[in-house]
């Protein structure tokens, strides 16, 4: 493993362009954290606010020199692309309604990109971004974060490695507290009252927020696709205008079958992402709140703890960590693993050279657009008395 | 807490007599453990295989005198009525479909009943056994063991005593690994063969079996009724005739949502059952495979581990548990206390004395009525496209 | 695994006599319960106060015939032996000053035994004690009761299949928080004062109550003798005249190194009884708050998880345990596996018949010797600036 | 909090230089890590090398500009104190036997230190170093990093509110398996095999890689300091030049008892760090292999489960952690922390402003040199017959 060098196959660090994430912002420090942590970017210019006074303070907070902190984003991505030694890639960290509008200008004027999830609001968007995303070539990388963790990339290689055998049934949680106190909903004024007006967020905040993660985590661990699904969304407390709670079961491709549960309203509960997932000769278990263990149970033999860079590690899970096993290694690691694998596949993009395998199972434009696939047959199907609805 | 003298309010062990269980039952051995824990039973009668031969070594075996010994449930139900001594109650834990015959008899002769679960295999049947119950004033238990464990007690009475306040979420799994390896099978020759064949075993083994744990679990703790489900079930390994996963949506009478999956197909898992219910003010998590453990996340303020006898303990936990905080109890405890729990209510109806109302919480006749309508619904919603049906 | 059966080799179960253990004691109830759960034996007679209104109301709330229930000690074993149907063996269970005076006269009188720990207050009367054994032939339990759970049998079957290969490293902790306030300590006249007087309780309450327990599972664990001991022992809560926390060093014949701490004054700490023991080629780890789990970390390979029953199980754990994996069992089912045993044990001792090799593991009085003999180090230890003192 | 803006007092970044650490070195990419989380620091040049082809090939590596790769220290230092933009501080991850010089070296030229742990091999360095420190005035860090972890602060936090009252007991162990299997020991040729060399690693390996942060954990937590040890340190595993265990008996200036159990030869255990504190109102729990969980147990109140960012949160732990309850932080976020605090004290100190009081808790010389004398101290008690020897 060779993750801290900066010299990349460009011999120099990619220059980041952000759009929105401002010093106030929780995902802005994440993002800009995940970028710093393997050194493999510099941070060059932004738009952080269309308000100039706002957007020059917020700039110099995170470090951007003033002649490239900007206002405008098509002005930003014109100017960037005009310069010897313009921006390499955009991070878009805005609303997710501005999403496509950004990722389709960055495109055009030739950027690659990492994207805060959900990638759109809609299908339609999804699938017009995904198709210029093919198109041009370049690199979109979903910020499905989850990923990033070495147990659930070491999930996905024991799928991939045939030790649990055909997979037949999958569970998945994703329950948070962080919406059970109604009186802490913010007022339209506040900033981040965007989430709560189905206009910014979409059409199921609990979808878009963490449906979505749920959903790809899934899909990265299994490799399967879900055919169907049966499903009820809803509000669970009174008087909101956006979903706090959604559960499905699914059916799979393959045959297996499954079941969803999301909410954001479990009082008291921190932040519990966690999937089950069983085939002929094992089933895996992995929870977010203690990312560094994923139990294997497998048939006829003790359940195992796998930790990272413990014994089994597999190549990707290796590739993933930074340290040796027993060192827990948290969110900004796993976030910036998709940074430092996106790093890799921009570099070479550019350089016209050859990626590490290892760092292209970052999400990209499709798993974004199957998301939004999937939000839009959650929805339809709870519509529709709970009957089962294609994703397709 | 005072669980263990023997001399009842009748001044007595309860006389027991059993129909089915034998010595190489393991259901037999813990029903007769569970009798025996706190002393209350003396077990006299019995009725252990149809065979006079095998019967008369079983029953020599588990300590019954020959004379006691049957191979005819109503004969020995007749003969126990007629005597002086004879038996005050009995205990059914044959296969499934003969629970509703060998109950109504014993109720016709007078007898209190503690029966296994499900209490039957058909709606009709259990809404006839229950209305006899009613009638007859006799007691009648089901063995819900699950309720028994002193910290899903304390879940019951901190949900009655609002600590949760309003319940809004439920999520409930019963996940086991034993019918994941199709290569063991019972052979229809071998004696657990009955558990494969729907015409004994019920509309659905994995409902019949774990199902309706999960589903009395869910009512035991919340107080609250399912009013609708949207369900899917199935057999998950190709070739078998009985269901082995089932997953539902749940709309409660009170608006909230829930969330249901069991399977008995989960390779390599254990005994996964665990719950999670979510109020206003609170949430609580239980897993079976550590019971003595019950989380407690309020609304703004740390989360909680409770255990038996520790800080904060309520009578009805108190009253179930036999030791001091720190001594982990387990299943045989937990199935012990409903044995005890009916014997206080068998006592009391016998001498016409009232019992203590902590000792009223056993699963009983309605209990065992809702679980089977819950599979029942389960089944329709499942060949209704999983469209929502009324468990009324 | 047959545990549940009554008919031990004599045909009947075995007629115990108690010492001790009357209704309100909370041992006394364990050691019942214990006799009860798999049948094993029946309670004949016994002595429960030496007033002889109290020992009547006492003997008949537990079940006694009113003909035997005696105030004397040495009365009741000249009665019980000279029955045709007296009394097979006697369990002791007073203060533990009387153990040694009780035991004698037992033995005196042909009865096997089964004691409370520590066995006695004093080295000499240990030696006198174990070696009356010696010479009478008969059995002698000692409860140290952390011996029957599964999983510590399991541990100690995969030390001597030699998993662990040569033991280097043991560390064991017993922490309690039950002494943690001195508010709470008895007056004189209260019953459980005697715990607190030296007279009675013996040289140091922390080594009596636990710390014998601690040094006993690592004997029965690794199978190997401690040769010296640096050791630390006081009080940390002013005022008392008893210790309440003890530390040692150690040192064992094979050249393993130990560390050993003990207390009952870690406010807030339940029962965390934790061993830890590396050899050449793993590691095991055990607690007794989750008794279920033994985790085993073997070189160059991932931890495992074990539990009762499953994979992997090894014969001594497997009939230690009533149940199917996944479902815990907890304190009562180990001190009754003490019970079934010594039953076995005693039965084919009268019977001249040969007991399965697996009863046999029960600790008995060379172990309470060593037990004492440890005790006593530790104290001539820290008498003596911590310096190392042999325990031999 | 407000952890991620580079503009720290000095209107720019800090300009570091570091000693050691090149690209393949372990340590050396923790340090780099740490020091870009935040973005307080930018790395400006560095000794790699004492070969001048490996300097400049590992200076590359990292990024430093060809100008400034050096391959003498006080060649560094120099050219680095003449230079307008030299660097402001020196990081030092050298092995052990030369963090004096470097220190020395580096305060003669006015630079603040952020130095790996043990301070020096020797007390004489240690005081030396120490004084040296104190009278230039200069920042000195030690990166006992287990004390950014935000439940660690979170620790000490409540231990000064005074929720534990006073401190009875403490209990540390530092349980590792990196060095159980002897055939991996390195040649004397390989790299790391200076640590296998007393006098490059020091007096005791053990307790320089672990046993001082293990020392340095119970003084930052319960801020008491020990006032003796009765210890037992050595090899276990044969033929070995270095100690590869030790255990301590300790007491404390305040009366307080306490264990101290280190080890590296503990087969297939990770990094078990584990330490619980207990006062007479509550008991405190931490380990480092689930580090965003302290647990409390309060006297007569259930236990808690403390995390980062989660209710009850105090201040000094709400700085160090850079996100919401529930999202795990890991190893390089506490590392990061201790670099992120000195950066504050660093520039508060250059720009004769005040630091935030809350960033001064990062380790310094003065418990480098108490870390020294207590592995002296636990080495003369282990050489005396393990007698207690004063710390002092």
């Amino acid at each position: 493993m060779s993750l801290n060098p900066v010299i990349s196959m460009l011999g120099r660090r990619l220059r980041l362009a952000v759009i929105g994430g401002g010093p106030g912002s929780f995902i802005g420090a994440m993002h800009r954290q995940a970028a710093r942590l393997d050194n493999r970017y510099e941070l060059v210019t932004g738009v952080l606010s269309s308000n100039p006074e706002r957007a020059k303070k917020a700039g110099e907070e995170i470090g951007l020199h003033p002649d490239r902190i900007h206002v405008s984003v098509s002005k930003m991505l014109k100017a960037e692309s005009e310069r010897e030694d313009g921006a390499d890639l955009v991070a878009i960290m805005t609303p997710n309604d501005s999403h496509f509008e950004y990722a389709i200008t960055a495109l055009e004027h030739g950027f690659d990109i990492i994207c805060d999830k959900p990638m759109t609001n809609t299908i339609e968007k999804a699938e017009i971004l995904h198709q210029k995303v093919e198109e041009t070539g370049l690199i979109f990388c979903l910020t499905h974060n989850y990923t990033g963790y070495p147990m659930v990339r070491q999930a996905k290689e024991m799928v991939q490695e045939g030790q649990l055998d055909k997979i037949r049934l999958v569970q998945v949680e994703y329950v948070q507290g962080g919406k059970a106190d109604a009186s802490k909903d913010p007022l339209p004024s506040e900033k981040s009252s965007w989430r709560y007006d189905p206009a910014k967020s979409g059409p199921s905040l609990v979808m878009g927020d963490i449906g979505t993660h749920a959903h790809n985590l899934i899909r990265f661990i299994t490799e399967l696709e879900i055919e169907k699904v049966a499903a009820d969304i809803g509000t669970i407390i009174p008087g909101r205008k956006i979903d706090d709670y959604a559960g499905a079961l699914l059916k799979f491709t393959n045959g297996a079958r499954g079941n969803f549960w999301v909410t954001q309203a479990a009082t008291g509960v921190e932040n519990s992402l966690r999937i089950r997932v069983s085939g002929e000769t094992g089933t895996l278990e992995w929870e977010q709140e203690i990312p560094q263990r994923l139990v294997f149970k497998p048939l006829n033999a003790p359940a195992q703890i796998r930790t990272p860079n413990g014994a089994g590690t597999l190549p990707l899970s290796a590739r993933s960590s930074r340290i040796v096993a027993g060192h827990p290694e948290g969110f900004h690691e796993g976030f910036a693993n998709l940074y430092t694998d996106a790093a890799e596949a921009i570099a070479a993009r550019i350089s016209g050279k050859k990626a590490n395998p290892l760092a292209l199972h970052f999400p990209n434009s499709l798993d974004g657009l199957l998301g939004v696939r999937f939000v839009d047959a959650v929805i339809r199907s709870s519509n529709a008395d709970s009957k089962w609805i294609s994703c397709a």
